[in-house]
């Protein structure tokens, strides 16, 4: 069960990451972090840094791909050779996933045209004008291309994965393991139930 | 506002990403991963490398300490090293805090005794064996002293702590950035509601 990730500077770590933390726990999970040259790839943040482990023209096949998302995602639109790879992995791929804006990265490659999809709320204009028709829900399914919305969605996204792959126990027990059982202080995080004010911190900054 | 990592082999990547992409955006976050030495540091299921940024050593005050958990935590409950340089940051910081079996390490460091404090769901007689009154929330605090429960139970209490730090508007933005209105596809993300096939999922492994 190869699980792979191309990883870039810029990514939001979130995004790789809580997906990683569920899928790691599959069955014999073979899990690569992949980009351009393998090493060291700086967060959005610029103060976060995780380990590519592969190049990008060392993987060859994927059995579930998850592109993340994060400002470089966006700023890699057009990046031809990365727009390629993942075409051809996700010809490779049982499932396609991404998370949060690495929706946009499908997007650009082709592979969300016509098709059901979710993005980050601020992101959702530049979604459809790949061709894909946003759907405001947390985990959108199309067949064997799934898409989250923002950052967090894809913890939710990767237990219906680890559902789909080996079973509800499984991933009830992958849930278990990270002791998934959410209780945010506020209700404000999604673009529809979020306060103004607190859009407008947002928007100040 | 220094925020301030340890992270060490065997931690839980989860338990510290989650926690850092709220805490991150706090108003001049200036965030440190610290080490015994900078450099890869690699995750308790050996396939994800995040980089410290310092050594423990030139660490000499933070504003938040958030202390992560994972194998690595359990394995590092006898390191003096570590635990002194623990209670000497915790002594400069506002708030202290810990993410899954993370409260390990401060309990070890005899900064819990007597206190209601929490832990990942597996470790809670461990907790208790530092003079820590095991308490089921998925967030406890005790002053400027806050634990949380396993794993992604850091995103939650980080959210609150966001709250303290900045208040409540500033924590709602940031709850809508990283888009988190979980919807988890079942509800076995405690112990008391997982079912019994879930539990023997993980014993079984």
């Amino acid at each position: 069960m190869r699980i792979v990730f191309p990883v870039f500077e810029g990514l939001t770590a979130l995004d790789a990451v809580g997906p990683y933390e569920v899928l790691r726990m599959l069955p014999d999970a073979d899990v690569v972090f992949a980009a351009a040259e393998p090493g060291p790839v700086t967060d959005g943040a610029g103060m976060l840094t995780l380990t590519a482990t592969a190049a990008l023209a060392d993987v060859t096949e994927a059995d579930v791909l998850v592109v993340p998302g994060g400002p470089g995602a966006r700023a890699n639109v057009g990046n031809e050779e990365l727009l390629e790879w993942i075409r051809r992995i996700a010809a490779t791929a049982g499932w396609t996933t991404s998370v949060c804006t690495g929706s946009l990265l499908l997007g650009a490659a082709g592979l969300l045209d016509g098709l059901r999809a979710t993005t980050h709320w601020s992101a959702t204009d530049l979604l459809e004008a790949y061709g894909a028709r946003y759907t405001e829900q947390r985990v959108v399914e199309q067949g064997r291309v799934i898409t989250a919305a923002g950052v967090s969605s894809g913890i939710d996204m990767a237990l219906r994965l680890a559902e789909l792959i080996a079973g509800p126990v499984a991933a009830q027990a992958f849930q278990l393991a990270i002791e998934y059982d959410p209780q945010p202080p506020f209700d404000a995080g999604s673009y529809s139930k979020a306060p103004q004010a607190a859009k407008d911190y947002l928007a100040s900054r």
